[in-house]
């Protein structure tokens, strides 16, 4: 099967199976996480206390963790979450929102890759470069994060973790380390809502909860929130942003197998 | 005067007498609660630190606690406000989000039920199942929350707390124990936008802080969002997400006395 | 050149230069916060933990402190980020959200203001006349904030903390204790949507964030939303919320100097 059916195939899943999404993330974007998760056929949970969410996360498809409003509480809370979902097979999302602006958001995302089994990381160039290169130079070698080649990070930390790294930006880069998904779908105006990149990451959360094949669910994540950024764009007439965000969230509610068929611009990368 | 009539006069005084509302909420539906209440007619304020939530609720004319993201910071804090305003006379609304799904909430809902007094608790038949079943647990005796006897169960947790109990769901039921009224307005996108709940929760506050027939403001509350759940429906052409979510305020903000006389679709169950 | 040319100049400052806004905010406005700073052209950055807002401030153009839902971790970052903002000439915005409500709120304004040296603060009139009363209060002269001499009180507060003073409402008032611009502009639809004080707040400290003319930097703020507020209401047919307050962001997505120049309605107070 085509690899653009087979992503289509994931939407059909969350749609049929409902997965339950458990996100510790930040107060920013949580509603717009909440609402897009459902919109896309998920059901949303956020509980961020360690007193719960052991048990939260044993009733959970998948967990989602997004730093980007992190405190002592909610990184207890994040550590202990993921290692139970490790324990009970339930795979783990990574979005290092901001890693390497500060000590606490780059030592909170390496201590996560270092305890938690992660599914899949979702991130732009910025923050994928350093994950691989705080994580080289540990090993004592730069991989270069200002360097840039940005592909070969992405393989280079997806095989080194063993997970699925999926860059978003301009062209977004899904890799597992070996096989590469390049995705030409998208607009600038994503860029200039809050939350987007949070958002993907709660796709790529619902898609990972229903499927093993953790590059297609993250592809699929990916794709869609693309096409609903050039759908929102031109129905929002380029440029008005409230009307935008509004129609991301329509889209995505809407959004059927056929939409991706059509509108999926991905390729294998040789 | 009818029950109609009077349902329409609790909007009448909230859009007179603009209570204050004082919500210990989740940070999921925080800003749709403040800006639902603000379109009803009352005037929200957010404040859920043990430091200030004493000195917050006597000046409130209602506190709504809502469970959906505890921690224990909130937790001390929901118990202290619902004390104080238990002894000012303030009426308290409980919204039991997810209850049974964790401890946590399960102990802090029953610890609430226990240590103040409610004027209304507003959730799913699931959530007040968990509630009925658990406190008939607690007395030797199981009541059966899978059984599923919403109506029963509900009265039933009525009559134990002296409070009015408001299930939301396909049919709605508003009860103190001994009255019951039946609802059948709403449309099923509300289930499809997160926090639709919790609004409604913040509309009976609302109307809980205008009058002492808790019943009729619980009532006037779980009709109105039904009535714009109808509404933001046919406005968003059944199906744009964000759209609907943007009509259900749009429809709050305009909702006039006459819309609930002429749409709510409610009965005096015999 | 003429002031409102200065004040079109600072929104032209901010496309172009991008100003990085650090905000400790409240959980109920901080989505819109971020994204009406992402419209009018900054980049926001929302950090509240005392482990990383001394490293994040440091790398910011602007730092924003509003105190609407506080506690004591947050109040901790705020002093902590707020002294190295200080410290390496990064100006401070304070909006001072319900200050005089409770005693936490009052406490840590004033904490605030004695121990960060600020460049604007942006609240409503109530909530100045809390600040200029409580100086002047523990200088043994009651400034009378209920006797409601707005401009006078915004003036005194500006001089002595010689810091800019906005107070936002049917008319604005922004003073440096010296030159006072009153300003027409706006919408009392404003008042029916939550978080507009803040976001104006955000938009004041992304100016701040180029200019050191915090005068201007705060009127370009007040009167952009003012504005929005004015393009929104007829936008949303003078009364649909939900579409008011996507309005609101989509005017200031597209704000241009032009609409300033052809649209601020502001004088100089002799």
């Amino acid at each position: 099967m085509a690899l653009i059916d087979q992503m289509a195939g994931v939407l059909s899943q969350v749609r049929a199976l409902r997965p339950l999404v458990h996100q510790i993330t930040n107060y920013v974007s949580v509603n717009d996480c909440a609402n897009i998760v459902l919109a896309y056929g998920g059901a949303p949970v956020m509980a961020d206390d360690a007193e719960e969410v052991v048990e939260m996360v044993a009733i959970a498809s998948v967990l989602v963790l997004n730093i980007g409003t992190l405190n002592s509480r909610t990184i207890q809370a994040m550590l202990l979450a993921g290692q139970e979902a490790n324990v009970r097979g339930i795979p783990v999302v990574l979005d290092p929102v901001g890693v390497g602006a500060t000590r606490l958001r780059t030592d909170t995302a390496q201590r996560i890759m270092a305890e938690v089994k992660l599914a899949v990381i979702r991130g732009n160039a910025s923050e994928i470069a350093v994950l691989a290169g705080e994580i080289a130079t540990t090993r004592g070698v730069d991989a270069g994060s200002t360097v840039g080649n940005t592909m070969l990070l992405g393989q280079e930390l997806a095989t080194r973790l063993g997970a699925v790294v999926a860059i978003t930006g301009a062209q977004d880069i899904i890799t597992d380390g070996c096989r590469i998904i390049l995705c030409d779908n998208g607009h600038p105006l994503l860029t200039r809502v809050t939350g987007t990149g949070c958002m993907v990451s709660a796709l790529v959360g619902a898609g990972v909860g229903v499927t093993a094949d953790y590059l297609l669910a993250a592809a699929a994540g990916v794709v869609s929130m693309g096409l609903a950024g050039e759908y929102a764009a031109e129905a929002s007439s380029y440029g008005n942003l409230g009307a935008f965000r509004s129609h991301i969230i329509d889209f995505i509610g809407n959004i059927a197998p056929s939409h991706i068929l059509a509108g999926a611009r991905i390729q294998l990368h040789a």
